[in-house]
């Protein structure tokens, strides 16, 4: 059972791709992994979308219970595949099992969450306007507004999350509990990991009793399978997270569409962090924090700590010598991808070519294939306001540090930087003053503010925001990550005058889904 | 008091714009009118989008009963300028009295509704989420998230709404009350309007202490100032309401800047009406109501009915024969400007040259300059369905009947129109049957479905979509009109560990903005 046939899913077919074969690597080997994968060709993708297409009526009119239920029951799936599923992760993403076990969880827990947010149905946005028939100069007619899913939404998994930002991750869950088919593009660095997970949402979707194209997943190549799915008029959405190149090529491909439709693509993001005087002298663990958070998952992470921000001073002097100390004694770790690994070194060695660039430290080298060394470089506030180019990210473990003269500095290169998914304060009570000044910058630039700590954990919850100005996303009104993230791929209809028997449920008279609603202006609870 | 002078508005001061000069036109005579209006230089265009940077960090800190009695003021001041905004109005749109103050107090009654949408706090999605220290295996932060500005605001007004949709219309209104300072490109077609509105927008500001930059307006063309305020760097967002041609260059634009930006544009719109058999038969005012709705404003109505639909029936004759009598009995109508006056004309004559399309009536003509003549239009659905040019909106008093040989067809073409901002459909209870089977087409098209009415009034409340999606829009996930609006121009930001010192009053302890909050997953009043 749980085997792995090199097979896409199309609608409740299991189907072998005929346009070539591809095959996952096993990073840690640099090796290729059994069995090869048949690549979609433009047949099985207008089969796909056709598919969707057609679900979409059915599907979104779905129940909240029902609904729920089923992604209630892709958690399940997901959970029934047991060892399988981790072992095979391990083996496409080189990522360890405790971490992959989490993901799993994490996975499970967002499908779940959607589920509640499904029937706690706040995000039907429901409000009503009562008829005013005797108004003067003219009657007021009865209006009711609910939200529906624009689409079917093409998703692009993401290399460094094969579980919780993949086949059945975020996007996924929030399009389908919006009421949106979903058509998957598999990422090519967990094939195997895909085909599994895949096929957890097919049966899930045919134990529920799902209209067939509520989900299909295709494999192919992004420029090909992945520009075609995005360029297709069944599809109205898109879901990416990944590089800031594929990302835009995605948005290009979008806004050129006759009927251009919104992309969520969640690309680049260096994730600032300010370690502010107090902290700097009161913290002895910050140097420890910072390596730890800057090496997980081998800094793969899109909230990683990529640079560092502080004013010159004896205590920042302490906290590199203690940052050099805790890197030097992290191992290199093996990256998801031998692409990703020279992509990452090569990153690395423009950095260091900067002028004015200097390395701090450097984690232990090894002889893993894609072994990922850690590094802390420095620059001055003056050479990063200079050097747009010290912007890039350079996914994996490096960071940059940069020392600033003075305050005022330090406003200006918080003023300088693109859009970020995180931004991190580190204070005391010293520090609230300069934190006061920091903070209206960060909320122009960041999707996230936090204080002493990192972002690199992203809490699946109704607060978070894992979004932020471009280029951190595509589009800085969005969050993939927690309950707003169903808000994507929704809009809004009015029905105006429309009979009692033909208003759906979330808008008839005496609230039979007992939702929150606006109701002549005012929220009322159910 | 009161007097035109020709100037354009930066921030707290009225400026003279020196590259070149334009003059208003009144079309009902086809003669300028004074005084000359200077078009502005990129200085000013630079100048004016320099404050309005500045302005915002500490406008959208503004309390919300500051910001609510700002928008309340604006209102003041606009009635403040009485008989000569309305006397100004006429002679630039030639728009009849009752109709540009029945605008005017739309657009006053807007202002204080989006002064009760910042008062009542609900568009701050305020969220918090508990921290769990104990959690394993990771504890959980504190998040707080709320929605902020998202920055500048671009502003286009539209020919047709003079007061309504234009300098101190939906979108300034909406921008202004999510925090967002806005600069205005005022419409040529009534220059002397703008200035008026402009003013009494600074004058406000003025009194109100609002920062200097949260409101300037600009005079010059749309290739050149237009084009050069959506490619600024100071701005963030872009509510546009005009032609598909307009809207998607402005897209295309802000599509290729450094940081693309969501443009807000509402196009095109043909508004598809549905007469059922029963209602055909039955209701006897239909050829008056359609008559009078197609005619309203000289046809110059983003959801004026330019598209009926229906299957052939001797109902459909009678209909036909009495929407030609009432057509025929309307006089000419004097259009916004000598410009839109020709393009309807062409448009017409285009229409009217299409293979199997036919004349069924026509309004009287007269001597009028820019007098637009009613029409009523018909072809079969196979045309219909042959001919994608017959879904060209035509701005103006023309319509188009589309004779269904039976339901299939008309379901057909249903599924064939472009995305809409309306869909009416007049039924009675013999014809719930088929309009169910329409229905879920139409939530796909149509911003707004509404029965047994056209979709000329549009409603200013909670329940409202003005909206649809692409080409009526390019953003179907918004609306321009209603307390919704007001969402096109945030952003969520989350808040992990703030300190309470730092935390903005949305997010504090206590709630003491006493506005609805989501609290770890359930949805608290206050």
């Amino acid at each position: 059972m749980h085997q792995i046939n090199g097979e896409m899913i199309i609608g409740r077919k299991a189907v072998q791709g005929k346009e070539g074969t591809v095959k996952a690597v096993d990073p840690s080997r640099n090796e290729q992994i059994e069995p090869a994968f048949g690549l979609a060709s433009n047949a099985e993708l207008e089969q796909a979308c056709k598919l969707a297409g057609e679900a979409f009526d059915k599907y979104r009119e779905t129940t909240p219970e029902v609904r729920a239920k089923f992604l209630e029951t892709i958690a399940d799936r997901i959970m029934d595949l047991g060892p399988a599923l981790i072992e095979r992760a391990m083996q496409e993403s080189g990522l360890p099992q405790a971490r992959l076990e989490g993901e799993r969880g994490r996975t499970c827990n967002q499908l779940r969450l959607f589920a509640k947010v499904v029937r706690d149905g706040r995000y039907l946005s429901a409000t009503l306007d009562s008829a005013l028939p005797t108004r003067a100069p003219a009657p007021r007619p009865d209006l009711r507004l609910r939200k529906i899913g624009l689409g079917p939404v093409a998703v692009f998994g993401a290399s460094n999350f094969p579980l919780a930002f993949s086949v059945a991750g975020g996007d996924t869950a929030s399009a389908l509990a919006a009421g949106c088919p979903v058509v998957v593009k598999a990422h090519s660095a967990h094939l195997g990991t895909s085909e599994l997970v895949g096929k957890a949402v097919q049966q899930a979707a045919i134990e529920s009793d799902m209209p067939e194209g509520v989900f299909s997943m295709l494999i192919g190549s992004g420029q090909t399978i992945g520009q075609n799915l995005v360029a297709h008029p069944a599809i109205k959405a898109v879901g990416f997270t990944g590089s800031r190149a594929g990302g835009i090529a995605l948005m290009k491909t979008a806004a050129a569409r006759n009927e251009p439709i919104p992309v969520y693509a969640e690309m680049s993001s260096i994730n600032p962090v300010f370690l502010l005087e107090g902290a700097l002298a009161s913290n002895d663990k910050l140097p420890q924090q910072f390596a730890d958070s800057a090496t997980l998952g081998a800094g793969q992470f899109c909230t990683n700590p990529g640079l560092l921000i502080a004013i010159e001073s004896p205590a920042l002097d302490k906290f590199v010598e203690g940052a050099t100390a805790a890197l030097q004694a992290k191992g290199a770790a093996t990256m998801l991808t031998p692409g990703i690994h020279s992509a990452y070194n090569k990153g690395v060695a423009q950095l260091a070519g900067v002028e004015g660039v200097s390395l701090i430290a450097q984690g232990k080298t090894g002889d893993l294939p894609c072994g990922a060394v850690a590094g802390l470089y420095a620059a001055t506030g003056a050479t990063f306001l200079a050097k747009p180019e010290l912007e890039s990210e350079i996914f994996g473990p490096t960071s940059l540090l940069i020392r600033c003269k003075d305050e005022a500095e330090l406003l200006a290169v918080a003023e300088h930087v693109e859009g970020q998914l995180t931004a991190a304060v580190h204070a005391t009570a010293a520090d609230i003053g300069a934190a006061k000044k920091l903070l209206p910058t960060l909320e122009r630039k960041a999707g996230r503010i936090l204080f002493n700590g990192f972002g690199t954990g992203v809490e699946v919850s109704h607060a978070m925001v894992h979004g932020g100005p471009f280029p951190s996303t595509s589009d800085s009104r969005s969050t993939s990550v927690g309950a707003g993230a169903i808000d994507r791929f929704l809009r809004p209809v009015s029905y105006q005058d429309v009979p009692a028997e033909l208003l759906p449920a979330a808008l008839a008279d005496g609230n039979p889904l007992a939702i929150p609603r606006v109701v002549d202006g005012e929220l009322v609870l159910k």
